[in-house]
């Protein structure tokens, strides 16, 4: 009666949709101004312009989300969760309208109001919560979910710092903290009351329930964590998913103790520092290992995020009967893998469902995706640091891995060295857990994320476990979503490909790109497709103008390399080749000099901030770039840049404006690399090492239609083996000398670089690829003057990267469990 | 052209102010469930309509907001700044809505929606920025300014944790944190952009400006101002002031050096600890002192409501001369009064103005409020820390200090003694920097806060500052508003108050209540006043079984004593008396009990968490209570009842409920009292000590409608001197005996509370006041047995206290500095 009668007026007062006619949008706009940002409507600026515009574009959002969770929520599907620490979101707003079909009439709406969209577009800052590919890959995997009409569900931190940003200051990397929040996050929705207790420490005691005995973990501290959802918007779909990020706050639950005004003060305090777990991203993939805050933040979002899953879960159901027909659980690398003991921990000591079920449950639950090449990567827990913060925990693996040893040794009989390398756990110096060995063990399946990576990781890291369960094992290669790397950010190039294929189609079905090939050769596609090119050489050209003064020559060759520094990425031999080129320009005449074809190399990059030699090469860069960029000899024929600061903004500006990228890590070091996908997409050749992805994308376009050199991933142990043996050539001893003796300065700060790649220091074989390195770069130069021939292979580029789009028909096949779609 | 065309298109689209008929107040609390709250318009519960609510009242503040700062910036009249570091607000729903003139609107459009408007309001948290009296006084003399359209802008901290909430266990206080923004905080508008640069520590520099020599402080750490305005409405005014609260937030300015990943987490976790500065309130009006973060937060709010006051006056001003015209400073307590130093510092070392020309300035700007009584109360900072952390402050000091004594030996001579009284700096075992030294000397008025006070202030603690300024002191007794006193906490008596006025004007002008004095006698009032209290008792009965479990009788007296915990404020000695009333019914015969009046004691307050002497008290007042609820000889004749987590909004439920309310503080040690004040408009007997601003209570209400007891301020100190001679009742040393024997149970634990009373130790006399303490109970209960002289008495209770409300004329005519009204 009178609750109908409450739900009809309410019906009545808000029966429609947030309407996007130019003048709808602009009244949302304004409000927003007025009563979200609270500014006069006579006086607002760009950046608060910019705030009432994303507001009326999360309203948008908002319908669509509520839409898809109560679809959802009727439909009960399996549900994908995505569990990964890391998501590389960069900006929103052009993705939102572009995937809400709007954004049109927004510009429409807002250049009638006086403003562009583009203009306030550049207002917002970066998503930053991510180091680099991983993280990048999860945002395109968010989004890709999402078009696909996928029931997904990303789980995340919500750092308050995201990666650090990278400042220069005579050449050397300072780092400042990255506090995205400052100025607001109208992309994400608090929700005040979604929260759960996290607890650490304590002990486990026994009790007995109902004459069975389990166990209690009295836990000695508890932080709340509390949700912020992200709606991540399909293309051409109402699908809107969630990407739900956990903060820690000060949770009320607890008395403090505190008998002078001096230890209440302290007390706060304190407890505030233990909620600072999720205040900041740590700046290195590598160098976390066995952190008690890296461990405690792994710990937080994973147990916040089952005991939300659970919750939702239970829901719907009354018991865990269907719990594996509604719940797929990802692991991006191992970094959430605690996820299963902590499912375990809840099934055997909260549902009491037994040990027994619980890990029939458990086995069918998990996937889990490794990115890791060394076995010196792989993640270990010291199971003291585990033991104490997570003491049940830790009896919990240690169970799984006594069930499994047992079982093993039935299996693969007394095989002691076997046993020992499979065992979870690792005796040693400093005993500790193997994650990656428990993810292996519990999900059903375990991919790598390229061919190449899953040969290794089939032959080397987990030979052992493949041995035993052939069947687990996949790869899947990564991938990037065209609608952020073309649409977005080529705008041009998307409305040129869709003029020539005739459709906008491949946006969301990206195998029409294929298309393309028929024109490769159309001589009226190659002026247009130059023209798109030129438009955004001159963006990146202004860029590098307005942010370092230096003017380039839109006519040379734009080579870039940027990615993270790290030495098996060799940004060094880039360098290094850099100096050549530069050495043999000097020492040309007049004449000769005429043929070379100039080039502007954009180096750009973070290094960790506690990666001496990565910050190293940074400074190497700019050395070399004041040398060359003021030497008059040399002029428009070579230019170096270094761009400061790269993240998600900084990469699709330069992707779009590069005639030629690099990647040319040592072979086997790169798991499959997504940048040089991106480059692809824009129809920028690469220059490459057969590594990673780049052994698929050379299948799809070509032999000839990319650049590749150096040694290959079977013949580098061998090549490493000859130590000072090995014979590097002239030219590379020579370029290393003029290091050396400090022909860039600071010579002694650059002594070790070079003592690192001599003397059969060189683990990266810089000198052993140097020689096919610089002929891989003259036959660049070769195709170049060729401008036909260029075009044709750009073409072919962009054409064939359709096999990297993410989630496209090729990647979906073999997981099953990414295939509970759901189309509404 | 261009601007123009866009101006008038958003004018176009935003002609209007919002509406406010329930179908419009429908559709904006619907739309904020849905894009603000981001909740289903089907699945909201009462905390998110609420919170809908609270927008939608926002959104309304906002547009009034608006219109008085532009309306201000316009007339750039002279702006008054009240400077204070304790706000305490309580909930801001009803007092927006009532004083916005639109709380029947909303309270029809929730009806019709199916919510009602009262249970909605209860899901508001305080905002508890302060510890009690001086706090509460703030946040009335805001919305009064308000309401006098005034212009008026309030500064202090945000603090991410308010005062402690007090959690009773087992009769013993513990504390709790108050993270009051937890869910989120819909009347505060953050503002991104308002940020100022704060400095701490470092070094003092000279420099050579255009051949003058001057000073340049080079800091050490810098931290970052936001501000969150709080718009303030008035009363049937569009005047809504701005308070506005800084916090401390992490700036983007300052690199960090770190070399290794440990040192980059370490770093920002430092530099997050240094932000902290706005986390915490200090849960203690005196404890701080000497406290590092507690001066770092004075001078944080200092000097980011300095630069913004600057920044203001430099909008429209090109030079200084007119700034004392503009800009009137006021000092709630020395705590703001490095603003002092402050303005020099920035009109000297930054401005270039020249010492003298500045100092001329500044002698213009201040005026000060003291709220104590005792020379130990006097704020003082060592200048070991002050120089440390604020080196050029402290030379500034040194600089005012010098100049003052200079001119204080011209006229008082040689008076070595009176000058080393009088310096602003302490010589001693611990220099220190003289607050209020330096606040009297600086300001051009020092007020006194009742005029008791006043004259102790004049007598004793600044006599010598007196004697040579007597223009300068002066007194405002304190007051409250009547609005949110009566009209938004006691409905029922604001609606009986308008009938028998036949106005309503009596809400804007307080003067209109001595009107109920000729109706005090009438028998048609005497019964709906009475009416009215039982209504409230009702609810206060209700609250205290929901809360306790406890049952108390309506017919019984409710005797209130609700404030801070503190020896002076001598609840003890309210808890001896009601031993005393226990002992005395256990004693009587059952024809006598059948005589005695019966009483519901109730007790509330919070203790400072370092003070161990109050807690003992409130755990004492709860044995008590056990003993007394739990014997049925006893029965309804006596109850008593600890409320716990006093503040505002327990306040506004207590205080409309209350027969009798007690004010017993030792004569001499409350400055003024403002409790005594609400429980009077809310037609409360006092029962009180002749302190602070009872005087003129008394003198307004008559002595007839108070009971008065115990000793006056001039005979405290004889009394005191008599020490261990003074002769004690017996009955006062029967009833500590009980305490003592363990008659309540936890004998040890009481046995210092004792101690502290007999034997020379009462302090506070206790014992020298128990007779006279007695009798005046007996005098309420004689005359609460005759209801007509008791509801009379009540009555002109409420028509008395128009003398204590804010800045109502009798408030406002004696200082200059807030006379500046600009009506609009
Ligand atoms: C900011 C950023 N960093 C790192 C990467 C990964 O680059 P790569 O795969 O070349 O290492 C990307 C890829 O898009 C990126 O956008
Ligand atoms: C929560 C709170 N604490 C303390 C006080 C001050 O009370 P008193 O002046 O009686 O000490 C008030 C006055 O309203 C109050 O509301």
């Amino acid at each position: 009666g009178e609750r109908k009668a409450k739900a009809e007026r309410m019906f009545e007062l808000m029966d429609g949709f947030l309407k996007n006619d130019p003048i709808s949008l602009q009244k949302d706009i304004l409000h927003h101004v007025e009563y979200t940002v609270a500014r006069s409507r006579f006086s607002f600026d760009d950046f608060e312009a910019y705030q009432a515009l994303a507001h009326s574009v999360r309203d948008r959002l908002i319908e669509r989300w509520h839409d898809t969770q109560m679809h959802f929520k009727r439909k009960d599907p399996k549900r994908i969760y995505f569990l990964s620490l890391e998501f590389l979101m960069g900006r929103s707003l052009s993705n939102s309208v572009i995937n809400l079909g709007i954004r049109d009439q927004y510009a429409d709406a807002l250049s009638q109001l006086g403003f562009e969209f583009e203009v306030l577009a550049e207002q917002e800052g970066d998503a930053a919560l991510g180091n680099g590919g991983l993280a990048r890959l999860s945002a395109c995997q968010m989004e890709s979910l999402a078009t696909l009409d996928y029931p997904a569900v990303g789980y995340g931190l919500r750092y308050q710092y995201g990666l650090f940003r990278q400042v220069i200051v005579d050449g050397f990397q300072h780092e400042q903290p990255d506090y995205w929040l400052n100025f607001g996050n109208p992309w994400e929705i608090e929700r005040v009351h979604v929260t759960y207790p996290v607890k650490f420490y304590g002990t486990v005691m026994e009790e007995s329930l109902q004459e069975e005995k389990c166990k209690v973990w009295v836990p000695g501290e508890v932080v709340e964590a509390v949700a912020y959802d992200n709606p991540i918007p399909g293309y051409e779909t109402r699908n809107t998913i969630n990407l739900r990020l956990w903060a820690a706050k000060p949770s009320d639950q607890h008395n403090m103790e505190s008998y002078n005004t001096g230890d209440y003060i302290d007390a706060v305090v304190n407890r505030q520092r233990a909620e600072n777990i999720s205040s900041i991203l740590y700046p290195d993939d590598r160098s976390y290992q066995g952190k008690e805050l890296r461990l405690k933040q792994q710990y937080f979002f994973v147990s916040a995020s089952v005991q939300d899953i659970i919750r939702r879960f239970k829901d719907t159901h009354s018991n865990f009967d269907d719990f594996p027909e509604k719940v797929a659980l990802h692991l991006n690398d191992t970094h959430p893998s605690l996820a299963i003991a902590e499912v375990m921990r809840v099934l055997v000591d909260e549902e009491h469902l037994g040990w027994n079920r619980a890990w029939d449950i458990i086995c069918k639950l998990f996937s889990f995706t490794t990115h890791t090449v060394s076995p010196e990567g792989l993640e270990k827990i010291p199971v003291d640091l585990l033991g104490s913060l997570l003491p049940r925990h830790l009896q919990i693996i240690y169970d799984i891995n006594f069930n499994f040893v047992e079982e093993l040794k039935n299996r693969i009989g007394l095989d002691y060295d076997r046993l020992a390398r499979m065992s979870i756990v690792e005796e040693g110096a400093v005993k500790s857990i193997r994650m990656a060995n428990l993810s292996i063990l519990c999900s059903h399946s375990v991919n790598g994320v390229s061919r190449v990576h899953s040969e290794m990781l089939k032959k080397k890291l987990f030979k052992d476990f493949y041995e035993l369960w052939p069947d687990k094992f996949q790869y899947k290669t990564n991938g990037a979503t065209q609608r952020r790397w073309i649409v977005v950010s080529n705008p041009s190039l998307c409305a040129l490909i869709s003029k020539w294929l005739g459709t906008e189609a491949w946006v969301r079905d990206v195998d029409l790109l294929i298309g393309l090939r028929e024109h490769a050769a159309n001589l009226e596609l190659h002026q247009e497709w130059k023209m798109v090119k030129k438009v955004n050489k001159i963006r990146l050209a202004e860029y590098i103008e307005a942010m370092s003064g230096l003017k380039v020559s839109l006519d040379a060759m734009f080579d870039v390399q940027t990615k993270r520094i790290h030495e098996y990425k060799r940004q060094l031999l880039n360098i290094l080749g850099i100096i050549h080129r530069y050495d043999c320009i000097k020492n040309m005449d007049n004449k000769d000099r005429m043929k070379v074809v100039p080039r502007v190399c954009i180096v750009g990059g973070k290094a960790a901030p506690g990666y001496e030699t990565a910050k190293k090469i940074i400074k190497l860069c700019h050395a070399v770039a004041e040398k060359i960029n003021n030497d008059r000899d040399v002029g428009d024929l070579l230019k170096l840049v270094f761009i400061p600061d790269y993240n998600v903004s900084v990469a699709e500006l330069v992707i779009p404006g590069a005639d030629l990228s690099q990647h040319i890590s040592t072979a086997g070091h790169e798991a499959s690399g997504t940048g040089s996908m991106k480059f692809l997409m824009n129809g920028c050749l690469l220059l490459a090492t057969e590594d990673g992805s780049t052994t698929e994308i050379m299948e799809e376009i070509g032999e000839d239609n990319i650049f590749l050199f150096g040694a290959k991933v079977h013949e580098v142990s061998a090549l490493r083996e000859k130590g000072s043996a090995l014979r590097v050539p002239l030219q590379f001893s020579r370029v290393v000398r003029m290091v050396r003796d400090g022909y860039f300065g600071f010579k002694d700060y650059f002594k070790s670089l070079c003592d690192d790649i001599e003397g059969g220091n060189d683990y990266y074989l810089l000198g052993a690829d140097f020689t096919s390195y610089v002929e891989a770069q003259a036959a660049a130069d070769k195709a170049f003057v060729d401008q036909e021939r260029w075009t044709q292979m750009s073409i072919l580029c962009t054409a064939g990267c359709f096999f990297f789009a993410l989630a496209s028909h090729h990647q979906q096949t073999d997981d099953h469990n990414l295939l509970i779609r759901e189309l509404h």
